[in-house]
């Protein structure tokens, strides 16, 4: 599409929302012109990070949960159901209530999320405990009527990509265990994005609505503020009473099921993008980057020899199912590094005739700049071998940067200053009142108790001053 | 999911509506229990029947169209723009009005389909010439309000997997170039699913609303009426025109593009199963069976040697990529048939000890029934060829009873006739108050005229008598 062919000067890094905005329709994720606002469109290049990110979900999940689709449309008595639950979206709901010129009988609702529609057909599917325990997702759009600021894969109208599980269980713990277990799936889900992610139990006050409680999982976004990118929620047999879901135990007796819910969406792709990308573009880890290795052939005459050397390398990488392609159009060397380099392709391959010479290649890597030059006999080793290795590297870089930006705080000083830079890890004596005050007090909220909690230490509640073996992640959010 | 183990039986094939309403049920392909008219639940069994399918289609695309996501929400006035367009779905279309409890400031249709929001970014993204041919296509669900008998699959209010493709093009001819190629797709596609369709020009009455022309592929229902499996439509330069598309030419003249839709529909999934299926349940092909195989150990006391024997079996055929399981359940061997046959697997595979004497299994083909002893040191061979053979005589079994259905009528009373068991091939003067009157007649329609029409002949127009070289495809439609 021509327009992105100029080279467009993306604003530093350093200027997160800007930069964010910038690349989104410079590297052609999103285009941000569709003429309604909170819904996006998918490039087809963007779309291609989408499929790459999702087969990972689906490979993780495939495992022991089966893939299903349920409606769009959920009708007004389903929907009102579940009183908590309705308090908790009521106002974000989109209504449909006209079919054709006619109002509808019955107004339906676009999903915000699936439980609703979900539930009724449970209903009918549990009947023993041996249908125990039933695990499905679906890959869907949800609605939200946001009255915030919208931002594409962030904050969005229309969330083109939720990805939510629906699980149900025989007792308590069996689905206390399904949400660690759901959480274990997201953190490997995104370490395999190279994105670390922080765990932690949602206060009461924030977590699902209809849920017994809200384990969540953050990136920190370069700016600072944390992104919640995945959620798993203990939903008790709130819904099984309210959509009457029982099944048969062992001794016969009709018992209410246990059930739990869990999601992430297109933001995986937000978090993926803005961690990892820098001053020129993308930064894709090889696993999910549309184009893996970009091949440029160094020309400075018509060199038949060196564009079949590029060709064999290319047969070569496909045969070892690389994603590669050719850029021999006729754009000068640095017109092509910039187009590759923001699409964030993570190995260019530079073949000209002195390295043909020495039967060799140079490889490029996009996350570091460094080069270097292997031998053709094993390129497919050598560009494989640098996948890994990069990997590995933008996750430990990632790593880092979270490591050093969260700050042990003690007072609510310590947490003020802290929080313009990341992560502040506070104290806090578990009452209401003393979050929401420290919320007030510094200008961000409690995101939650880390799930790996230590709670041998006493420390001071920054609010009350009480003693707590408590410490909770403080952080300005998305 | 309990319920759907007892076993049900299934009415006679030859009852085809009440067939195909329970088989959807029983064999676990939609649940029709959904408390909204017109939207159905895709079961996990169903779906990865889906996956299948769709992984065909995004196959044959993918070589050179690109996949994308647009929204679902139209605005009206976008939707407004194309007055044909309008005229053609205006009955149909669910709007939205309020979001949360607010009535929105702009209605938003549901697509449809997704002419008015694709071609509006269209505008934004076709520069030049160079940008053209621009081929891209979504997965996605889509809303018609019918008024007509809904039915799960085939006519539905929530279309939950349109394919939808729009390509853009410098000039008519190009446009219609790439319509015939989508037919070749769409025919090819088919043929993948053993599924023989007939493509054929719709008359000018029958074209999508906006478009120059429309081809479109039909397949055979079970019960003579032929069901539209797929459509490609020529929209000239008309909705180039109504969203201002344009493109620079080789002379730097700004000139309308031409443009090309063309969708398939989880109906490819209700012919699929409708041709092949039989009494006993599914009969799926190999290349879309969720399960292409089952191990059955026939087992007269426990024995090892028989599990070990399957256990290995299974190895071996994963090893080579095929879908496979063993079903070692307690249930009587008749039980677990019933099961496995209701799901169409392609292929049981019988191991019990007299079978281990003689090193070797029992192949029973599902779409035949033939029962095969094969050696076990070549069963990974033995299972592949025997797919290829299933594939093959289903498509050649449902070629000839395609075949045998369509009759070459002169008359209106031959049609009459003919047009309940199947298609009319029969000649038309091309006149539309012909057409129409034909229609009033014999209570069957014109479907198109065959894209592979020999047009040498002279016959007579049944009903104004007028000579002709054309003969055209007369049928009962879903």
């Amino acid at each position: 599409m021509a327009e992105q062919e100029k080279e467009a000067m993306l604003p530093p890094k350093e200027s997160f929302s800007e930069w964010y905005n910038d690349l989104l329709q410079v590297a052609e994720i999103m285009d941000v012109r569709y003429p309604v606002k909170g819904s996006y469109v998918w490039y087809p290049f963007g779309f291609s990070i989408r499929r790459n990110v999702y087969g990972i979900i689906r490979e993780l999940l495939d495992k022991d949960h089966q893939e299903t689709m349920f409606p769009l449309l959920i009708p007004e008595n389903e929907f009102m159901k579940e009183a908590e639950h309705i308090k908790g979206f009521e106002d974000e709901v989109y209504w449909v209530l006209n079919g054709g010129t006619t109002p509808l009988d019955v107004k339906l609702a676009l999903r915000p999320t699936s439980e609703t529609a979900i539930y009724p057909m449970y209903r009918l599917w549990v009947r023993s405990h041996a249908d125990l325990p039933l695990k499905l997702y679906q890959i869907v759009n949800t609605f939200r009527y946001e009255t915030k600021h919208t931002r594409p894969l962030i904050r969005l109208r229309e969330i083109t990509s939720f990805k939510e599980a629906h699980t149900v269980h025989a007792t308590w713990d069996d689905a206390a265990a399904q949400v660690d277990e759901a959480i274990r799936l997201y953190s490997e889900f995104y370490r395999r994005l190279a994105v670390p992610v922080l765990p932690s139990k949602r206060p009461n006050w924030d977590k699902f609505p209809g849920a017994d409680y809200t384990i969540a999982v953050d990136a920190l976004m370069p700016d600072g503020k944390t992104l919640q990118v995945g959620t798993a929620h203990h939903l008790g047999d709130n819904f099984a009473k309210t959509f009457d879901i029982k099944y048969e135990d062992a001794e016969g007796e009709q018992v209410y099921a246990h059930q739990t819910c869990y999601g992430v969406s297109e933001r995986s792709i937000a978090a993926l993008i803005s961690i990892h990308g820098d001053d020129k573009g993308l930064i894709m880890p090889p696993e999910v980057a549309p184009v893996q290795a970009v091949i440029i052939p160094i020309l400075f005459k018509k060199s038949e020899a060196v564009l079949a050397a590029c060709n064999d390398v290319k047969e070569k990488l496909e045969a070892a199912g690389i994603r590669v392609t050719i850029d021999d159009s006729d754009k000068r060397p640095g017109s092509k590094y910039y187009k590759w380099e923001m699409k964030g392709v993570p190995l260019r391959i530079e073949i000209g005739p002195r390295d043909l010479e020495k039967e060799a290649a140079m490889l490029a890597r996009r996350d570091t700049g460094e080069k270097e030059q292997v031998p053709l006999a094993s390129i497919v080793n050598e560009v494989i071998e640098r996948f890994a290795v990069i990997q590995f590297s933008l996750l430990e870089k990632a790593k880092e940067e979270l490591g050093a930006r969260i700050f042990e705080c003690e007072t609510l000083d310590d947490v003020r200053e802290n929080v313009a830079k990341g992560i502040a890890h506070v104290p806090w004596c578990g009452e209401e009142k003393c979050g929401l005050e420290m919320d007030e007090q510094v200008g961000a909220g409690i995101l939650g108790i880390p799930t790996d909690q230590d709670e041998t230490g006493t420390y001071k509640c920054p609010v009350c001053g009480k003693d707590t073996s408590i410490r909770v992640y403080v952080a300005r959010t998305y």
